[in-house]
């Protein structure tokens, strides 16, 4: 069928006639349907069964363009099938933590997925002060699981470029180059930021050595394809329930750094733990919140480390280190050297990217709600000093950060004697 | 026409059929053929016309597979498209500097281009002990014409990627990865090296720093795609006359680290250099044409460095840093900073890449001719004990390196005193 956008009233015969629907739903005779998306760069249709109202699927399709600060960005529908792809991924490597995918039509742009009904963005979750105690298991093994079996450490050398060949996305990942590593440190119409803390952005926009940083982060970003990343996997990114986490939207994903998705959870848990300057006046409150937060990100980094470390010990099947490669006196200990230097590796880049996007916050095309939603500018600002201080920490010292206490330790250092 | 091998009977009737060879041949009446491949990887052929000899092509076509320790490794003919691609890339960015390429027929695997005819290997002039007063300028403009011009410093982000996703070239990357970086240093039945430096060879072998270090640079080859680089640069994929360079036999070019490329011409040298304790008997004719090397080293380096430099400053329209980025109170100094630290990456990626180039040539698959055609083991054993020692250094001390001199230096050091 050619490509034609879907509206509500053409989204339940469109429906009805897809093969696969027949086992989601037990009867096709009364669906209902509802747009939910904004309609900016997709859209975003909820299907469900009036008879058993339980059933009920998320219908997800790509529009060919994207308005993005007033300009048309030729986005190809392509986008879709690079969503569709990682999330059948992710489902295959981390089962249990991205949505079931039910139904893909290339010509239709178009996915058909599990609806969660009952999760809720992680980023709100937190700015209400939720905790997640599973969450750290889930998230470090959705980590390590898509980024280790993706990447040379389990792929032989043709199976892994054969997978990298089919996540191209260059206009998509040309969006992340400009809003997370470019434009929001030049001039750039879409940039905008908090008018209270004008002096610090124009400072790093005049920074040099920080300038030369982002550019060095950049240049990893861009050139290091070593695993399938999501590529924008912030809090937005990712729904809970009560037990559940699922890990969605991947549209971005490409073979890229590591240290990109890694950094980007953290970083992310990191501009909540700042938020509640602004969202929890009671200072008892928010300090066992932040308290809460610090030891999720050693927790996520610590676990990730090790479900690393272990998984790649017992699956060294992949093209970089044959098993043969350490069989020798001491082969054993060398190689858990190297993994343990790999690893190290990851966490100084994870400092550097994850440093870079807390700075793209503040001052490019897009906040995030955790900030936006603190109306009083002057709380706002308070959050977003200290944002820009820890990003650049972050970035500027990454080589020699050598454990994860060494983020947070920077975390608590900037915001020591915070009043507010 | 479906793909058939070609040989001395039907390459001519071919040829005539080709529409290209109307303007390479004054007249298509009376061609000669002669075969000059070895016949295991390619079929190559001389055509000529016998009414104006100096009228000749060289037609070269891809066998189905390649015969490598004894085993047939399944190579698609699709190398001939990786080499053509590269062929003309070459000659669009580096005019003069490769092959032309006349005709290229994708169904048969073959490629036809220009035939050399008063060209040499430059292996086999190094031996002879000839120089090349114009090498340095013309390789350093193509390595800088080839790398920066296919890498984000020049490309935007979509144009890398798009050229980047005509060359996954999986198979050819596996050998390379394979036979330069792992197997070398670890039991594999392709292995080959002198028993007179078996010692020396184990103990690389049972060295857990230098094997964490190798895998390092395997890492980094393997994911780190900067630019559209040949792969496979050593002095005998370089042909020479008296005043003109080309580099031939792109096949394995991909996009890779660009530090490969440059220290493979480097290390080649070098390598060089140390066979001539076994070729050279005359001391004082020996360590002039030693000096004579590590100038052009250096040169090459230097020549190398500036240029890149300047192409860059000159040339900033790729993805990596927009002009834009660097319009600050002393952006451009800080924008020189930049350039001029991501070169000195380079040459400690150079020492990284260059030096497992040197031990993979003393223990794997295939050694270099310079050092195979000194027939005395003894005076053999000299220079490739001298080839891993300054191997070794250049891997393990790379990320100190901080100028050509340290890597001519520690060549300098490792051959002091030797007497023979």
């Amino acid at each position: 069928m050619a490509y034609r956008p879907l509206d509500e009233s053409t989204v339940v015969s469109y429906v009805k006639q897809r093969p696969p629907m027949a086992k989601v739903f037990s009867s096709l005779d009364r669906l209902s349907v509802s747009e939910v998306g904004d309609g900016n760069l997709n859209l975003v249709f909820i299907v469900q069964n009036e008879v058993n109202p339980a059933e009920s699927v998320i219908l997800k399709q790509a529009l060919p363009f994207l308005r993005v600060a007033g300009d048309s960005w030729p986005l190809t529908r392509e986008r879709m099938r690079y969503e569709t792809q990682a999330l059948l991924k992710h489902n295959e490597l981390a089962p249990g933590l991205a949505p079931t995918v039910y139904d893909f039509d290339q010509e239709m742009s178009l996915v058909i997925m599990e609806h969660l009904r009952t999760h809720e963005i992680m980023r709100k979750g937190l700015v209400a002060r939720k905790r997640y105690p599973f969450f750290a298991d889930h998230i470090s093994t959705f980590l390590v699981n898509v980024l280790f079996f993706t990447s040379d450490l389990f792929l032989t050398g043709p199976e892994k470029k054969q997978l990298q060949a089919t996540f191209v996305n260059e206009h998509l990942r040309k969006l992340q180059e400009d809003f997370v590593y470019s434009n929001p440190y030049m001039e750039s119409e879409e940039n905008n930021w908090n008018p209270l803390i004008d002096e610090l952005v124009q400072a790093v926009r005049a920074d040099g050595a920080l300038k030369i940083a982002i550019a060095e982060m950049k240049e990893a970003y861009m050139t290091h394809g070593e695993a399938l990343i999501h590529a924008d996997l912030h809090t937005g990114s990712i729904m809970l329930n009560g037990g559940d986490t699922r890990v969605i939207d991947p549209e971005f994903a490409f073979f890229g750094p590591m240290a990109y998705d890694i950094g980007a959870v953290l970083q992310n848990l990191i501009l909540n733990y700042l938020s509640h300057y602004g969202h929890t006046a009671d200072r008892a409150e928010r300090e066992a919140y932040q308290v809460y937060l610090l030891e999720l990100v050693r927790d996520i980094w610590n676990e990730f480390a090790r479900k690393f470390d272990e998984t790649w010990a017992n699956n060294n099947r992949g093209e970089l280190v044959p098993e043969k490669y350490w069989d020798f006196p001491g082969g054993q200990e060398a190689f858990a050297e190297y993994r343990r230097s790999y690893i190290h590796r990851l966490l100084q880049e994870t400092a550097g990217h994850g440093g870079v996007k807390f700075l793209r916050r503040m001052m490019g095309i897009v906040s995030v709600w955790d900030l936006s939603s603190i109306e009083d500018l002057e709380k706002r600002a308070v959050a977003e000093r200290l944002a820009i201080q820890i990003g650049k920490r972050w970035v500027l010292e990454r080589k020699s950060i050598s454990s994860i206490d060494d983020l947070t330790g920077i975390v608590l250092e900037e915001t020591k004697g915070v009043s507010i």
